[in-house]
């Protein structure tokens, strides 16, 4: 039995298609390039209740994953994080079952480790030897570290006001680390050179072709964590939205395997009102989306003017009859705050984004009360540490509290 | 068949037991308390191979946890963290099995999630309104987050000099947070006095039985895990040493059980030399350590000067033919790139400390090069930003990279 059924590469914009077994970026037209799998053949060989008990990773599904030997896969535990279900938060919403699914349990502390495991499992397994990319940190982080476990050399760019936090990470990895006085898309211009002039793996969000097939994982764990009942309703904090894109590439996947049957959950792009050109897109009915200037935003992760798969965001919503939709950064502190005191969980910026859309959706009617609701908390809040600024009680050692 | 098999609390100093519906804080006698169970029972209906379709959580072992009605457990998906083959890092200290149990992917990022989740869930159970804690940090941060899950009030107060991260994690759960100007010991006092004046529950290490049978998951994963088979050798760093003493507890229960047999493997008790207290007590063969002066590391979690179950680490210590062993912090830098530029794990300062006396125990002798060995980080390096001081190389935007 195969560890992968992936068959080839296809073009969503021209319909090029290509083999898997080499170093590829974009197809020729420019557009990303989209991994297909056999899942006719694999329908016959493989029933879900055979992955019960499987390793809690998401190399359980390796099937559907693009490593096609077992010994390139470079793990270190991700995936299957928990669906935790919010009984609080629900009530307080008026909803009946609201759950989060949270990545901040991952190596690194966000669902970027889905894509640097299986991007640079497939990496290695092309015969990458060195990789480029920017970033604007938390990817940067995890593909740094995942690249020093598979003995892959790396060159990785932030701008100056990415979190500092990921800029120590990146250095400990042992990566070429730099850091440019810009946006992230001065440090993508300076990367885009470097990967000519050295000829480079080009590792930039959907410059390659696998990292969709990593945070597709969300995806067919939500699924499989659901019993195979689908959701109503998924909402993801929606920067370069490949999150989105995979989790809509996997509900497809399950429903042509027949491990999941009906209507597709509705997908919801959240994004902030700082920076929200897929909303724009959205709203003004178009299918791609324009450059947002001065964007700006704490939930620094959404912060994103320009997506190279906006187009496939725009589809996913499309197809599924989903929304977008952007919140500001006070209801993101809001909401934050009221998923700790209610729930015990310190998610990020960009998750709370995401719960505070469930609440608008909700109050809108877009949600209905009995709807099952699944939300994304892409990261642990401990990786912004100083998105909190508490004013504790202060006391001398002979104090005694008063109550 | 029952939730739990738990029977009785009892003391290890005196053997005076006590039941498990009320709130039990130390023995009449000072001691701390242990849970017992009815093992012979459990042997008779449970067999190891029925856990494996069980959740991927440390909820999965509650026959063997206090827990005695599902309804009362606090989950945020914690337990069942990653054992991460180190295949670099073992060739370098020629070691051929060397694994990483890696309690940075649980919920607040350290293995202090374990104790809080049983321990608040416990609480919960035994009818807690409200509880109290010193904290240098991390158990603090995990404590009041479970605590807001559960719907009971906390109080905890912490050293000036506590990771500000885990200032913000309790502050952010709405706890009651007091700081305090001085040490975890003088924290401490003002929690007992608070204790005793408004009748609150006591969650300070040791304090409360049930957190010990948290950290004990630890051990029983580390064992199903390995498949049943036991490591030869277990290091752990040790600060209050709670996790020791839970994993030493949960492998005499599964040997109970018929589910590993042997010898146990040996425990190794890792300090830092700016606070070995029990290294000091072990060499000297005594049976309880004195309060260490001044004490000082970078690796905060484990600058614990007199632990309050000093005695059973070192009864673990002796039961198994294990070892205390102290490193400098030194090492412990130099330990946490090699880990990370060889496996691409950011670990923590007492995880690395951790790895470093494997690579001393390993060049006196005292590990053997074909033996199993599995090492503890006990949380993620993201906790402690400020370890990391990078000079990344810095770009203007028109700039372009040399190779």
């Amino acid at each position: 039995m195969k560890y992968s059924y992936v068959s080839h590469l296809y073009c969503p914009k021209c319909g090029n298609t290509y083999g898997t077994n080499g170093q590829h970026q974009l197809c020729t037209c420019g557009s990303p390039l989209l991994v297909d799998y056999d899942l006719e053949k694999l329908k016959k060989i493989l029933a879900p209740a055979e992955l019960k008990s499987r390793d809690s990773t998401l190399w359980r599904y390796h099937e559907l994953l693009p490593v096609e030997d077992e010994s390139n896969v470079v793990s270190l535990g991700e995936g299957m994080t928990p669906l935790i279900p919010l009984c609080e938060i629900e009530k307080d919403m008026g909803l009946g079952n609201l759950f989060m699914k949270d990545e901040g349990l991952i190596p690194t502390g966000t669902f970027k480790a889905r894509g640097a495991a299986v991007g640079v499992s497939k990496a290695k397994e092309v015969g990458v030897k060195e990789l480029a990319m920017p970033t604007n940190g938390n990817a940067g982080a995890a593909w740094g570290l995942y690249a020093a476990r598979a003995g892959i050399e790396s060159t990785i760019m932030m701008p100056n006001d990415a979190p500092k936090i990921t800029r120590n990470e990146v250095a400990l990895s042992g990566a070429n680390l730099y850091v440019v006085n810009g946006l992230i898309s001065d440090a993508g211009k300076i990367v885009g050179k470097a990967v000519k002039d050295y000829d480079l793996y080009d590792a930039s969000t959907l410059k390659e072709p696998y990292r969709i097939e990593g945070k597709k994982t969300m995806g067919l764990e939500i699924a499989e964590q659901l019993n195979w009942q689908m959701p109503d309703v998924i909402l993801y904090p929606t920067g370069g939205g490949v999150g989105l894109i995979g989790i809509y590439k996997a509900l497809k996947e399950l429903k042509t395997l027949g491990w999941v049957k009906g209507k597709l959950p509705r997908l919801a792009a959240v994004q902030s009102t700082g920076c929200a050109p897929i909303v724009k897109a959205w709203e003004e009915g178009r299918r791609e989306s324009e450059f947002w200037q001065n964007s700006e935003t704490l939930a620094f992760g959404i912060n994103v003017p320009k997506a190279l798969g906006d187009f496939l965001v725009l589809d996913a919503i499309d197809h599924t009859d989903g929304f977008a939709i952007a919140v500001d950064d006070e209801s993101i502190i809001q909401e934050q705050t009221k998923v700790a005191r209610m729930e015990g969980s310190f998610i990020c910026p960009e998750g709370a984004a995401a719960f505070a859309a469930v609440r608008r959706l909700r109050e809108n009617g877009w949600i209905g009360k009995d709807e099952t609701v699944v939300s994304l908390n892409t990261g642990a809040g401990i990786k912004y540490p100083d998105i909190v600024q508490p004013t504790p009680k202060m006391l001398e050692k002979d104090d005694t509290i008063v109550k």
